[in-house]
């Protein structure tokens, strides 16, 4: 999926062409952070770096594109020839694929001329804010559902194709197990799964009949669903006459439930089929879960091995969108960067100014305590006592001689618009997002009313800020 | 867009090599249809059936399709070769783009053999789900600003690529004046929208130079970002000054609030533009828009020319997914077209059966009263007594001589694989949707608590649907 450059909000275009005309082309960095984990969570999983880093190696303007633009009549002919010629070359800087986030820590940092910075804008928001909502979705139903196996199902209910393509992607490192979406099986190589609709069903004559043509067919990879009809009075029955007959031949019966009353049925099922001798027949449920009701199930001790979620999993539900943001923090002035920052009335949505780092200050167990933000020229050591401030509430600071490991979360991705890291492959990002994880506090991963993971700024941060604020006040 | 036919639930595929092995691919007949409004609102606009006519035409298996398929070692080789040669080549009833559609009235309708069916089930529902959901979000944010101009923002905040890309086509046919997406502005020939972030203002040395370069670039289209500083002593101060050397051209000066109190903030600057003879300008506002928000700034007669929407108008916020459903309604046997149904305990997810028309019922004036569904083959006439029933509840039934006009909503628009109709243009669309929500009476359009349009069924589909449940239960 690489839209090209003309997916680009109007104003970067109009902005753009102001810069080429002032000659006002400065090297630039931006940070995209987001100011709140979403679905009330305690963290954020970052997920969209390599599409998004394949999707700025193609971000050109095709001629049809600059014929378009032509057409507008809003941009010269030298400005179009620019673009036509135009390539993003900057650098980029972004914490690993699958690694946990906090808010106001920076994810990505971007070193570019302003017309580069700015016109990939909405691409950079666009890959990254969807795919982090997505992963972190799926690491909160992982979660929920004790770390068992999640089916992800939506793609008859995504926002659009590749709606559909890059949810499965990132609810794949969000912790899923496998996913409905064949073509998305096939593009990102991770595993799919499906049987049966309940219309595979009612295409036979009888239940019995479909359920044993179905084994038939796929000894090794049988599920019945079995609410077409009447679960217990039929479906249950005439699937355990089914598992019977495979467990004769070496295999084993699984059984989907997709309506219902799930916590009552599937105790039910589970008895049935230990009573019938079916002790290793698995159980799959579906239908409009999300993670406050597997956690519910989970905590009544239902006896469930797979959860297909669909809707919730791949648009987050009542929590659409991760509302990222990326923001001018230096720009280049004879020569030297020098530190800009937006200051507003809302402290919240004053931003941190500079080229900066962030630093993830782990316990000597490998649990991480803090995230400090800091310049990028900055180290901060194992060892050595240090002072760190919230980034807009002065007195609130800690002291603290860090004893574990201390790391860096910004790496290089980008070099001059050319991939510069072996980017890791999606189960490694799926694995990394799994250590990450179980390496947080179980307080940071508790689904509601989290305990709020510390992000803090180095004391010369808060002082080149505060100079800053004092400058503008004054000025 | 185009997926082509990977584009589908596994399971679509698995249950598909049953039918092609078992040889059971009769003809057969599909509804899609939706349970409830969005948003809790009284209608639905219906959109998506171009795109979807252009992804069947291309819903082909490319060779490396199979070569991944063969790859999952489920699949036989005949079966391989017969998605090789596969094409959609079904006939497609829908109801017109921009049309107003009601719960439980089928918006499409497919007659195709069995396999063909159930593999475009996704990317129907996909397609069909998301930009219905867009188009009537949209519809609500254009009711609640009175017919207002909204401009859509949400490429950043939309949930991917083509997630952006199909909500601007949606958010378009649902009242959107204008985008922001470039590439969705170029790919469906629909207005652009754009003129500065709060960069643009922070890249000068000044805000009044901001305000006057950005102003002799774009004379016939300065709208300028009044916020980025401080909105009442400084930005609509330097505004004011840009617009009266425009207006001295002849020109007409706009502004842009992007946060702070837009109800208090509007009204200020309003005054303060009309003191100093600007009364000519505009005012556009955005941030965290929604139809709720718009609907009490409206009533507070805040004088506000342009809303700028993003994440509510892409996402649909906190209704994130119609929950639009496909269902079999009829299969061959012995030659003939026989009405099948699911019957299901829960009497609203029992479907209707067999092969219907929607027939929209309107009052003299041009108001639709009720859509009434019947088998294809039943006539309502005009001026001719007829009864009709609830779908579910037998004893809710009305009795009218209709004297309005009698419209069937379901057309031919695609025979066998090939579009068969004049498709309208976005425009087109646009303005049936327009048109169409203006006959609704304003009861059905209310933001809360709408009155409930009545969908009913012909007394024969009645009686067939409960012979059909009297059989299911005594056999």
């Amino acid at each position: 999926m690489s839209p090209g450059a003309l997916f680009t909000d109007l104003y970067e275009l109009t902005m753009a062409q102001g810069y080429h005309r002032y000659q006002m082309n400065p090297r630039v960095v931006f940070d995209m952070f987001f100011r709140r984990n979403p679905f009330g969570g305690g963290f954020t999983v970052c997920a969209g770096i390599e599409p998004l880093m394949d999707a700025l190696a193609s971000f050109t303007f095709a001629a049809d594109d600059i014929d378009y633009l032509r057409s507008l009549d809003m941009f010269d002919a030298g400005f179009l020839d620019y673009l036509s010629a135009f390539r993003f070359a900057g650098d980029v800087y972004a914490v690993g694929e699958g690694t946990v986030v906090f808010p106001g820590a920076p994810m990505i940092r971007v070193h570019a001329n302003l017309i580069e910075a700015q016109l990939i804008e909405g691409l950079l928001l666009n890959t990254v804010n969807f795919q982090t909502l997505i992963a972190t979705k799926t690491a909160r139903v992982f979660l929920a559902s004790n770390r068992g196996r999640i089916l992800e199902f939506g793609l008859r209910r995504a926002q659009g194709i590749d709606g559909a393509l890059s949810a499965t992607r990132a609810a794949f490192i969000g912790g899923a197990a496998a996913t409905s979406n064949t073509l998305a099986g096939k593009r990102f190589g991770i595993p799919v799964s499906g049987t049966m609709a309940h219309s595979w069903v009612m295409a036979f004559d009888s239940e019995r009949d479909a359920f044993e043509k179905y084994a038939d067919l796929y000894p090794d990879k049988t599920i019945l669903l079995v609410d077409t009809y009447d679960t217990l009075r039929s479906g249950i029955k005439n699937a355990a006459e089914v598992g019977r007959a495979l467990a004769e031949r070496g295999k084993t019966l699984g059984v989907r439930l997709d309506s219902g009353d799930i916590q009552y049925l599937s105790h039910a099922i589970r008895r049935y089929l230990d009573e019938h001798g079916l002790r290793d027949a698995t159980i799959a449920v579906s239908n409009e879960l999300n993670e406050e009701i597997i956690h519910a199930l989970v905590a009544d001790g239902c006896p469930i091995d797979f959860w297909g979620v669909g809707t919730n999993l791949v648009t987050g539900g009542s929590d659409s969108a991760l509302t990222g943001v990326y923001k001018l923090a230096a720009k280049e002035r004879d020569g030297k960067m020098v530190p800009t920052m937006k200051i507003s009335d809302n402290p919240d949505k004053t931003t941190d100014p500079g080229v900066k780092q962030v630093h993830r200050i782990y316990d000597r167990g490998g649990s991480p305590i803090a995230d400090v933000i800091g310049f990028d020229e900055e180290t901060i050591e194992t060892g050595t006592r240090a002072t760190f401030y919230h980034p807009a509430i002065d007195y609130r600071h800690f002291s603290i001689v860090p004893d574990g490991e201390i790391r860096p979360l910004l790496e290089p991705v980008m070099k001059s618009g050319r991939v510069c890291a072996d980017l890791p492959s999606i189960h490694q990002i799926q694995e990394r997002a799994k250590r990450e994880i179980d390496s947080l506090d179980p307080t940071y991963t508790r689904l509601i009313n989290p305990h709020r993971y510390k992000v803090s700024i180095t004391e010369r941060l808060k002082d080149v800020k505060a100079e800053m604020i004092a400058g503008f006040i004054d000025g």
